[in-house]
């Protein structure tokens, strides 16, 4: 695992906290390595890297994705479509739903966010077991966009959440993966 | 009004939709700035240019705040801190509560998120009545921040927000006012 090695000055960046949100649970804090700019500027800059193709739109899962969206935006040229929580879009929108341990949960984009065939790159922080990349793939391919490419921060692979992404046709890239979640 | 003038291919890419997120409610929709790349990209621009002396950590207010926040923190060398709804940080926090129309709202920074005397540039994109931009400076005073600028896209100054952070020694910056809200 080359990258994994090579990324260790990203890994050591990302604090662990036991028992969040809830008991068993090891959060990966993203919020120790933002704070370093040099931990910020380099997880762009290696994001970058993996990106292939070309990108019409970065699409960021609300609320970690748009931290990262927008960097990378920036860097390709491109914009930036807002995948976001139900209720929280003022326009007409669509929706798709996906499964939480118990229940479903929403998103949303604006219907008219997307020109049919737009390079879409998915971004988010974190992929665990994959429901909301997921949900966030078949609502962009909804839209009519072009989804070829997913880009994470942290994979924790023993959720699956990048294998089932992968069975959907999506390019799957992350930094640092941790294992035994 | 120099500045409005120079920024209306900003202006114009920010899209109006009435009676969001209620009846008389004229919502200022920053999506469409955001899904054009050299919307985004003049915008991050044109705030950066607008910073003032050193700044050590960009404070980006969930959610709109963080699409802007990590851009301007590249470019400035700085780090970002989050600043989140409670409940979302897993770490040890601090809070403030603010006063909404109805009842009251919480935000959050971790404990150990700031340095003391750490120069705190605050963004978000907007600023309307500034009860969330009021209640962010007293967290991160709280937290030993430097806090002397707030920088946003879009100023509702009739709603007194940018006027009231002024009064608690702000240096306020906006892109684009809509006035009449």
């Amino acid at each position: 695992m080359a990258t994994i090695a090579a990324n260790e000055d990203i890994r050591r960046r990302i604090r662990t906290i036991p028992d969040f949100p809830k008991p068993g649970i090891q959060f990966r804090d993203i919020t120790t390595l933002l704070l370093d700019g040099e931990g910020l500027s380099l997880t762009v800059e290696r994001m970058l890297e993996q990106v292939e193709g070309p990108v019409d739109l970065v699409a960021g899962i609300e609320a970690r994705g748009f931290v990262f969206a927008p960097a990378l935006a920036l860097a390709l040229g491109a914009g930036v479509l807002l995948i976001r929580k139900d209720g929280k879009l003022p326009g007409a929108t669509i929706a798709e739903d996906y499964a939480l341990e118990y229940g479903t949960d929403r998103i949303t984009i604006h219907a008219d966010a997307c020109a049919p065939g737009a390079n879409v790159l998915l971004v988010d922080d974190l992929i665990a077991t994959g429901g909301t990349a997921r949900a966030a793939v078949r609502l962009l391919r909804k839209a009519g966009a072009t989804v070829r490419q997913a880009a994470f921060v942290i994979d924790l692979p023993d959720l699956g959440g990048a294998a089932a992404l992968r069975q959907d046709n999506i390019s799957v890239t992350s930094l640092v993966a941790f294992e035994g979640d």
